[in-house]
């Protein structure tokens, strides 16, 4: 056997089992309740639609569907890509977009593109822990801005551009997630949008709009798009169609400025060469037909009553007390709880798998490991009996660890 | 705008616009025949078969076709991927197996995994430019070794290795494309295969056998894999459904030991997540329904008739003088032509646009620059006319230069 120690690169080296995939592992023990998923619900896939769609693109591009495609995508694809953005006010044209495999290879060539070991990169506190492995995989060294309600604290981020500067250090990009984030659900305003750009253009620095749940919105007014308020200068977008159709076809795409995209391109070339022609077709067909938007609509319609189920299993089930409180996505998967400062989310967590209820620890979505007394849930996968009984195990559960605590 | 230079990673700054792809989009001139692509022919993907498999994954498994899947790969593909190897003598379990999002992905992630910058890996002369591409970008030093009609030249080789030895350089591994190799269209004889291991062992270094054509084989007895000949100590296979079912579902796979598995399941992750689940099942279930050794069969056959004829043209059209050769491959895409030593296909090549006749400049292939007088020629994708005439067109232009040479 040979000596793979010697022969592995020095990130490989370096990678550790991550507590994470081992917690996440418990979940999956029987009569385990689980918000710890991030999954869409697989009863809302639109199966039929599927059927009629795949059809149609084998029959009449047999050829196309099955062939290697374009690097940077089918332009059957891009065309439906410019279509859906021109109606977020986003007025682009297809050297704009690349298609992805999906939105976890649109973060992968942000670190490939972008990040030399050690380069500073700005996240959010928390923030999505599949952009923070790429960017630690990458050896960024990143700076955490906290978040309240109406997402990134923009005075907090200033103060950190301002430092960094003094630092003599640069910094790549800022990466947010502003719309219904994972893990918080909380939406980014409309008048830090506005602030972010402001900053992006006083401080010289690039923003990157990950967005893949923005068109999964329960209720309330849709702030613009970072990209609409920007017009490719500044902002490079993510998105993807894994929460609005299916995840199984692994097609995302970017937007952003045709230098980027170009470069951007050429690193998806040595990825992968393209993304699955056939998947990405099955997409175009979709939203040509008209069905990606009834789609959304029954998609934002059926997480609404998981939401509204799971906030009033949360009124229900948890005691009242200071410091215990939650968020109210108005769109999304997930929401976000915060347990009273004295309890840890990490030390609850294997009490909490006793009990047969899981969550993911929001420390894990912390670049500093901050947020012990937090976690995530996530509402779209868990059928409703599921939800109420799983926040009743959950609420039982905190309401002992706060007696134990006294 | 951003200042963007600032900003990219510095292999991205690094990145120049690529010779071949400028010289590839000249081959899509209207009127040119080109034997520079490398793709499969469209008119032998399996339609019928695939409308019946994709519909059947989709009734049959709806939730789990179009769900996120897990990133090592669909439980279902693996199966039948373990079955196909020990079909070649390999005995393997689903944990030596990483489902990829086809091999280019599998070369990505050897960069990913293996590769620190500077760090020596030894690739043969010619080799698959996708190959030379990753290690490029990932800014490893490529050591060339000469191939001669039986693969790569092991006395040359452990000559190299000492030589490495002596610097006091590491190496990380050896990349062979031992079967029909792209693009010299030779294969790696089995005497040299045991050679090739023997060394392995001898100097600690691992092999990589990259082998996407092994199965389109048209006469004479194949050579055991390297993998059925090391038995997951040594050796790392790629594999691919791109030229034995069809390109355009991006699906491949990596055999190696547990531990290499492990760690480039990791890096995937953070890749694209998974591949496709949809398209797993698809590759799943054509297997499974026995079309996948009808279509090896069927392709095959159709391959044989255009080697066959793009060799009688060559025959027909070439001129005859000393130093104008070509191989001859048992299988595969792709035969390899070398122009008298005083030609160079690099410089014959607009010539060769202006004509109306394309193909790959064979420099592109030798990570040293060598090889200015050879040139790679893909049979799979013209159709019987094209081979003909392309060939003839391709004949004339090397007589008349050498005619001008004179």
């Amino acid at each position: 056997m040979i000596d793979l120690v010697k022969n592995y690169a020095i990130t490989t080296r370096r990678i550790k089992k991550s507590v994470i995939r081992e917690l996440l592992k418990l979940t999956n023990k029987p009569g385990v309740i689980s918000f710890a998923g991030g999954l869409p619900d697989p009863d809302a896939f639109p199966v039929e639609w599927i059927e009629e769609v795949t059809m149609k693109v084998i029959k009449e591009n047999s050829k196309s569907s099955l062939q290697y495609g374009p690097t940077d995508g089918m332009p059957e694809l891009k065309r439906e890509i410019v279509k859906h953005s021109k109606k977020l006010g986003e007025n682009i044209r297809d050297e704009n977009v690349l298609v992805t495999t999906a939105s976890q290879q649109g973060l992968e060539l942000l670190g490939k593109v972008f990040i030399d070991p050690s380069d500073p990169v700005i996240v959010e506190l928390p923030s999505y822990i599949g952009g923070l492995q790429v960017f630690g995989a990458y050896s960024a060294k990143m700076h955490g801005v906290p978040m309240d309600d109406n997402g990134i604290r923009t005075d907090l981020l200033e103060e950190l551009i301002i430092k960094l500067k003094k630092d003599e250090e640069r910094y790549k990009f800022l990466y947010l997630v502003p719309d219904f984030q994972n893990p918080s659900g909380v939406t980014l305003s409309q008048e830090r949008r506005k602030k972010v750009l402001e900053l992006s253009y006083k401080y010289d620095f690039l923003v990157v709009e990950d967005s893949p749940y923005k068109d999964v919105r329960f209720e309330g007014t849709p702030p613009a798009t970072l990209q609409s308020m920007d017009g490719l200068k500044s902002v490079i977008t993510l998105r993807t169609f894994s929460k609005i159709f299916v995840p199984g076809i692994r097609v995302g795409w970017v937007v952003a400025n045709e230098d980027i995209i170009s470069k951007m391109a050429l690193a998806k070339q040595a990825m992968d060469l393209c993304t699955s022609s056939l998947c990405q077709l099955i997409a175009a067909k979709f939203c040509e037909l008209g069905y990606l938007d009834k789609q959304i609509a029954f998609v934002s319609k059926r997480y609404k009553e998981k939401r509204d189920l799971m906030m009033s299993a949360l009124e229900k089930y948890m005691p009242k007390v200071e410091g215990l409180r939650w968020t109210r996505p108005d769109g999304g998967l997930f929401l976000w709880l915060e347990l009273p400062k004295n309890l840890s989310a990490d030390e609850l967590f294997p009490k909490a798998i006793e009990e047969k209820v899981a969550y993911v620890i929001g420390s894990a979505f912390h670049c500093d490991g901050s947020g012990a007394n937090t976690m995530r849930l996530n509402f779209s996968f868990p059928t409703h009996e599921q939800i109420d009984e799983g926040i009743k195990r959950l609420g039982n559960l905190v309401k002992k660890q706060l007696v134990n605590q006294k």
